[in-house]
């Protein structure tokens, strides 16, 4: 069962630093996308299911131009995502290559996909950064993907920065980063996360008013009641 | 078409140095699988088409003891492993779990399999060697596959130690490390292979008499005579 | 001994170029913290005493939520730094997690702290950027630092980007970075580094003017005689 | 409360790899020591309660011959070993420099030390393998600790190839490598471990009798009904 | 033969990504520097010729303060650099240390220099930002150069970011990073570099109308077809 | 002036363990060759003055087969090597392709050269083994240095495994690795490490007759007064 709207609407008010504590809660240490940054200050928080591309390193028989138009290839993966997706992409971390250039992410902004996180770097990195498609990656270079990968495919469970991606996961990415969060764990991290935002505003207006830390953060149950007094009251 | 028993045969007599200079002839440099060294000193130079498995990352939800009795585990596709293979294990370079333990490789030799080669690392290590599995990896390590990797599944194109191997590609390994042969040029190789072991191994007698290298090594024409007119007369 | 406030306010005034480049005079090459970067363009050059903190890696056992209410939680820590001190976090250099967020650096800022320097990250990075709390790291990161990190302790001599940092030790940073001077060097430091930086910046001018280098930079003997007659004179 | 003789010697019939596995199914997924493998072949496993030693950078007005007279020197720190423990020396993962050479390591041995574990390397290393002390290291180099690192201390909590280990942990180190048991978690390891020990004994030996996997490793409950009646009968 | 003032002032109208597609396509894949960005963001396309320098690690009776005044120290390098060069730095990756600072860029400006590469890093950066010597770097360092390398000379073959560079390559440095031309095959980048520039602007703004990829990225017969209409007619 | 054959025979006595301990009494710490390791056990201490070697990347129109006939090859290399030298190769770290393999070693011994260091790897390399050269490199891999390197000459300073090596430095490689001696330390190296030898050799004696280390190692002066009148006497 995909996520529902409301939930990937509760996200985007949710901090990944937020996502990422709550997973931590449920057990799950393991969701940050190590290498994906901001390709530009000021992104908006983006959040989508999880659409997957993977890529395997390149060997001069299959890793060429002439791959561009091989049904297999990005292009036709491009025109395969979903509106409001996040398009996760495996590089193996690799930095020497782009994985995608200015006119694919033209055509993605196009099909109104939410944005792009990956471990590895982009190219025409200014263009795709006029293209307006929320980026998140490792870096840029000038390099075309082929010269350094070969195009695997779409809509497997991939690795990237470090992390398991299944299709549909869900990914939230702001100025921290990016964060995994299985499907069956979304709705509980937008609930606790919610939660969890609110009471932390609290205390860091607390702390703004010269409060120490002690008792206050974490809450103990006088600092809590205190909250919900204030809060709920 | 798979790769004839009589190439497979022929490529068990040449080297993966020698294989890696011709297929860079043929212009590919990117066959040499980075990190996967003998378990143990004495192997037999080994040869098989490639079995691909692949790991993405852990997910404490999906990567625990109880993931080894799904219906995808490593169990269920070491009982799929053909007779004669080269099992090719896509770890992502890994070394903190090791993939593969004895029972594993104990039943991959009552299967018949040739070897297998991984950038990962094996556990159990002195009764993995004790199974006589020939094995190409990068270490060895106490951990469980799943207290660092998800089990992804098998038979797809993959990546291992920075090679693109796909299913079926012929692999060859022995003292050196493991060289990837894409299923089409194997019998170029096999055949180009062959002629070059001979060829160098006239030089290095050459060199033993106390030959110097200009002319010799790589041959010019002259040497090229006599080298023919010695074996070939 | 303290580092006096008078060596403190003369070391505001030579760049970390001008402290390692005296330092290395003094015999010392390793000074340097990698991987320590300004979180903001324009940040002040900030100076103070280290007050240090170190992180070993988590385990599931001691490093979780319910760890930041142990005496010897960061939360503790916080309430023991001094004002006017520079605190120095080593974080192994990892980058998965990060070592404080928007709460705790407000609380910092509350009491007086100078500044931060770590090889580690920071979470909730753009509204740690807000607290004005002047940060040297290596990037950013969602998770909280027990989801790779346990707290050790503060106090000690500690690792920070491959550099030894004693407590009390002077910390220097600015915009290439942050520089360790042992206490017991730090007015050498200041004294030797005002007198360089006002030579150097003799020099830039006549460079500006279209002077050659060779003669001029380093100085030679008459070059040092035109320098001092016009600054002296 | 210390760990029991009894407990310790369960453990020397317990592989690592059933530790991690025991652990892992307790939790604890980190318990593994990265980069330290055996100096020679054939070293027995080796089991003891830690006794930690730290390692910072070098700086040149601290690490230098000189130090080793300090009272807080490694040779001091050699004479407070207790007989039986198991070394562990946090070198950073600094593979520049031999944390120990012959010398100490005689000292040791002398002093009834059990082994010693680092994600560092020895100096002299052919030395020090005649000394007989099990010895788990990353590698080994000429140079004196001193060239690259400054000796903090002993008897603190330490990293040690990116685990956290604390005094009187138990550490169990064989043919893989070396695992870290937090010490409250040792009997249990101990009872579980040997009873794994006995169940794969059995699964192993009937692989060898041709059985597949599927039902038996994991083993299902009509496989375990049959091992218990063949164990306990 | 050096590379014609027309062939540079074509380069500076084609991207670095345009550069290495059409590098790629002649059979280049290894032509990218990795590790060097630009110093600031709007840096304008500079183009060159490389003008070589080259680094090997410090050894401290050779790299020390003293060096500077060598016949063989970099200032004498600077005063070597003719007009219109690019300057690239082999500098091994190390980010320890600037390789170099305001005053060298400030004379390199006064000679006309066109911009710097390397794979290091730089010093005293706010102010070599301030030179307006147009710099792609790995980042920024205290260090002086000496502290951790040793100047090797110039003019000679070397390695930089993971590539060869020869003296008199052209490079082109832009947004993304920098690319090394073989000097005999500018022309031929010039000239397919200024065509593909053309068609993909072509077809970004064909994107931008909302057409699909198949068949347009990379233009089938037809879609080239249409191109030359359009741009020829 | 090169070093005299008796400081060459005097080295051979001299650990690589002593010698960096010397040299760093003399102030240099950075003279060790990280990743050279002995390709088989038992090969003897091995010394002589530098040979140096070159390597820098590939570049696909320079680095192929036909290079190895040029005059800058490898091979005219070879012929240029004195008897006794030892031969450095930088190979920048790269462990993806062979230096050299059993060819070029079998005539390296057959002009009497006393052995290899390098931070790259070794190709055929049991073959390598079997030509009694002794070797010291970072491990072995089947592709020929073409694959990823291009030769860039002989003679020169270079880098090797961290390490500023210049022609004529005096090698000394061991079991525990390689070091670098510069040629006018070399006679002072062999002078006070003869003399430390010996003094270790009477402490490792009196530590396994049971002293312990304080006051002994290092020796306080009635420690060197037993010392002399015992060897002295």
């Amino acid at each position: 069962m995909p996520v529902s709207a409301d939930v990937l609407d509760a996200l985007r008010h949710v901090t990944t630093a937020t996502c990422t504590t709550v997973l931590l809660k449920k057990g799950l240490r393991n969701t940050w996308v190590r290498g994906a940054v901001p390709i530009a200050p000021g992104q908006p928080r983006t959040v989508g299911p999880a659409f997957t591309l993977r890529f395997v390193p390149y060997r001069e028989d299959l890793a060429g131009p002439q791959s561009w138009s091989s049904p297999r290839s990005t292009r036709a993966c491009v025109e395969a995502m979903p509106a409001g997706a996040m398009v996760v992409i495996d590089a193996m971390g690799d930095r020497q290559a782009g994985v995608f250039g200015d006119i694919l992410c033209q055509r993605m902004v196009a099909r109104g996909v939410a944005g792009m996180a990956t471990d590895g770097v982009v190219r025409d990195s200014a263009l795709v950064a006029a293209t307006g498609l929320a980026t998140w990656c490792a870096g840029r270079a000038g390099p075309p993907a082929v010269a350094a990968m070969h195009f695997a495919g779409w809509g497997e469970v991939v690795a990237c920065g470090g992390v398991c991606v299944m299709p549909d996961d869900v990914i939230v990415a702001d100025d921290d980063g990016a964060v995994v969060i299985p499907a069956d764990l979304a709705e509980t991290v937008a609930t606790e996360g919610t939660a969890q935002e609110d009471l932390e505003e609290w205390i860091m207006e607390e702390v703004r008013q010269g409060a120490g830390l002690p008792g206050l953060y974490p809450p103990n149950e006088e600092t809590l009641a205190r909250y919900r007094a204030k809060r709920g009251g």
